[in-house]
């Protein structure tokens, strides 16, 4: 099978770690390509608040569309926040997934309540808003944001393991979702660091959740509905 | 206060509609402008599904941030399934409304359950995550389609009112939305109708709920909320 | 259109404060009265607890009846807690508000979760309740209360900031409604503060939203739904 | 223990058939007393609404602050809809209790979702209120109404039934709460018939599950929570 | 009437602590047995995890059907997670409750939002499910864990109490529910203390609360519902 | 990866289609394995309460721990009301999945509101609680049944299309998942034929969302949480 991984920018810097990532987890039979938009930002900033992102909505929508007619059999949009990927389910027939979505049901079934840790407080109630609309909202222990800049690799990680402990000790989390693309390699090496701490916990990457999402549903041979997304005439 | 209305189209067909509907609910001292989009698409029913829509939003954001800087006090985006209103939150100081929110808030006030009705059944798991998203589901008491083509004015006031009469009678609505802003002129004469037939109830027309809401906000010199929607620096 | 305001207290001292609030937030076309009770009490920390407040429905009632009567367009009983509104909408056909639901339901239109600020601790399980009545409790951030006594104005002053505070840094408030209509007026000054501090917060005064909610439901020819609140024939 | 019932009437014509319903149902060390109201109705439909209601509630209370002084153990007022109930527990120390609480807390603790029966339409959304408030909606299987004057016993008998079965059949009831104290008495023929028609389901009568609920609180020292009810100081 | 306590152990070393506490509660026309198992464990800390649950929980459905069996009106099985309540009410006809239901039904009777202080965080995710079972997950204000062994009796009484004052002060509970059948015995003793402190508050012991509802069930001729928990034929 | 399915039967009659339907749906590298309890029953019936179902958990528990032991890597007990997964999940480190939890995951993730199809009325209420349990009874469009012997394949396919139907056309299901891992194998075909009526639906076989489910989980080598399920020490 053949699954497409669209970065959501102009710029290809991040194509080889979403590669190299989704290489981990896939299964043997599944290729990956990543590909970018036509159009957008060439700066991984934007993707802070829903008015950039909304410049970049019809660029992604086109690259599902061709990533169908070019013989894909499934379409993850690489960014946390699910950005048009309610539209993109309407534009074609392949599965389409974003990083929340399959992230947060995995999480839902390994565990009853969960933390998400995201790099800017300006999309904590964007987050919210996701878990409401799919039901899942009740499942939320906590929602904490590190605030380093998303280049600032070093900084990233020093600031998230305690935000995951305290996500354990003080708000109840029974699991950790990383509510960044760009965070999903930390999970394992969280996982093990909170494990030597006596406080095992399972991470979660949301990338990985999502290469799994999309084979499952490739296999089974199913899709989005058609009822919730009919399909578009126009 | 001047409140601009952007009916998200690039042809002005209906915007005489929309402007003499709100001169009906407007206080004396309000002013009201009716633009279009500098894209997008000339044919009405291109709404009817997130995959089309999405490709207007751009255009939307455009226009309210136009709006801003050309002294406006408010903004209403004349389509039910409010289209570009988290985007226009962030990227404007001024309060902006869609359709969806204040005729749902509105009907939550003056009733415990309201059913929606309107134009397609491919709008309703997208009105229904509307609803979540806002925390409101629970006043769901139905949610109706005419399935009738917008433009058959005398084919949509005939199919409207069974419908009403099935909420009210069938599914206990208390109250009824009317789930498009092009559907708001009939809500008078469909209360007059109910109460002709002993089963009086009201009837939401969104846009009088829209101008409504955003003159409240005005006058007390309100707007969202910088938490939940930042402002954004890019 | 004419609006009366009902405090509902025997005596007449807080009558000014009303009024003078009422006409910074009205439109122009709006006409203010504010009127008293024929019995009850004349003390206000009566409405710190249901008992003591329940003696007063009845008289609550008449008046706004009264106010029916006298040509009125709708009505607003002026206490946050919203003593006799569901009575009082039975009663009449006019519309009818109080201090609660306008503005929890501008509140959430606004934001997606809000802290209420209130006088006493012993009002903080009637909100709930209150909120969950209407089907809000999911948008509530917390609740915090100040408790002094609410003749104590600059007391009040003093400690209803750091509760603004802590909403917004601790308990993840997007906005706040100030949960006493004697509270209203620190809206515009608490809102200043907190943007001078670095942290923009959106403040809702009770009775801004109230005065707005009615002239919206006048202007649009609605009133609370006979559905749910069936008219009295006794 | 000494349990007393309040009638919310002004006449005693129901006196007798609450004392007998109680009897039936009470343990051999608890003695019912019965007593009516000093002011208020002396016909039973007021209580079809919310406005009749508020006029009769000082009365309750006044009559529950009696019943504590007069060392009663407990306080049932006999109505469904809870009238006085909040206000009546931070009047008083010892427990009290209206019909809708206990029957709905018996009802979710014997099955998952459960269905009322009640009387009039004008009260199903109150009912539907009251349930939210109690956190208890979603156990809401449906809401039914009789439509028949109270006083008609025979038409009465004739009616419930088919809606007992239409709650089992159609509406998922697993249990069925008959909402109106009036019609507890058909609780044990109702069951009955559903037995002999091969659908058993349980039918709660209100005040057998009141005097069951007091008497279990009586007996562990418990009463209501004096911070969801704090003391009266006035 | 009689009712039959399961303590669910091979072992007979809790039967007196049962049996005098129930004494306490009881009607006086209640004859109260306990039994133990017939196999599992004959060690406390068993039940602190599913897994060892697990193999109790035909033990105990053999003892449920024992009880009818032998002519018993009621059954409650002694321990606060319920195990086995499910199987046993479809096993038999006779009511049969655990310890967590009538617990938290009495205090969401009582209060709006209650917190469970129980001896192991292992239950905590537990004891959330089972409050989500029931649909009263909304009235939980917080779960909080004492985390000492249940056989050290001094080191719990101390270690109860900061917790009980936690839950008020910090956390909202407005009722506190014992969660654990040996805690039951301390309810008094903390309601006492409490109320010296100033801060009364009502605190629940679940084996009380389960004696109590099973009287109330079984004066009133009620039991499970057949359709929650049908029949079983094999 | 080696995946065991563990059919909760003491008879092997069920394994060669549970496996054959296993091998349709897994990747590549995955080698399944079928097993069943070493005590139980020998007939498919005793699924269809919950007292039957418990005296088989002890036996699922022991055959999950075993195949722990033998180096299995994952386990999918086959039973779409998932007996003994939280037991399991606790006795074990790698990752245990039944029927019901990966279905409505899955079927979340594709849609917003879903029909669960089952054989017997009497799993109906378990169902909904499994789904509250879990956080997604808000999901559910409609629970419905077939209520043919499950031995009867002719008549269960024959009477399943139907419902399907009832679903989409009445009830607003978006997807339907099928109750039972014994109806798995009809998906496609119902899929198929819904098509053809021009109501395109989405139909889920609940035995290809657990070992999609399980797949996923053991490449991202996670597994349940440890703070949900806490390693047993006994």
């Amino acid at each position: 099978m053949k699954i497409r991984i669209v970065v959501p920018l102009a710029i290809d810097v991040f194509n080889n770690i979403a590669l190299d990532e989704a290489l981990l987890f896939k299964a043997p039979d599944t290729d990956i390509e990543v590909v970018n938009l036509d159009g957008g930002y060439d700066r991984i900033d934007v993707y802070s608040n829903e008015k950039t992102i909304t410049y970049t909505l019809p660029f992604i929508v086109d690259k599902v569309m061709e990533a169908e007619k070019e013989g894909c059999d499934g379409v993850f949009i690489s960014w946390f926040g699910d950005p048009a990927v309610d539209a993109s389910r309407v534009a074609v027939n392949i599965p389409v997934v974003g990083g929340f979505e399959p992230a947060v049901h995995m999480a839902s079934l390994i565990s009853t309540r969960w933390s998400i840790i995201s790099p800017t407080p300006g999309t904590v109630s964007t987050f919210r808003m996701l878990a409401r609309k799919h039901g899942l909202e009740e499942n939320i222990a906590s929602m904490l944001t590190v605030n380093v800049p998303l280049t600032d690799e070093r900084g990233i990680e020093e600031k998230v393991l305690p935000l995951v402990e305290k996500a354990v000790d003080e708000d109840g989390a029974e699991a950790v979702v990383l509510g960044c693309t760009g965070f999903g390699r930390l999970a394992s090496n969280l996982a093990r660091q909170m494990k030597i701490k006596g406080k095992p916990i399972t991470v979660i990457n949301p990338s990985a959740a999502a290469i799994g999402f999309l084979e499952s549903l490739i296999r089974s041979g199913l899709s989005q509905s058609r009822v919730t997304y009919p399909e578009s005439l126009l």
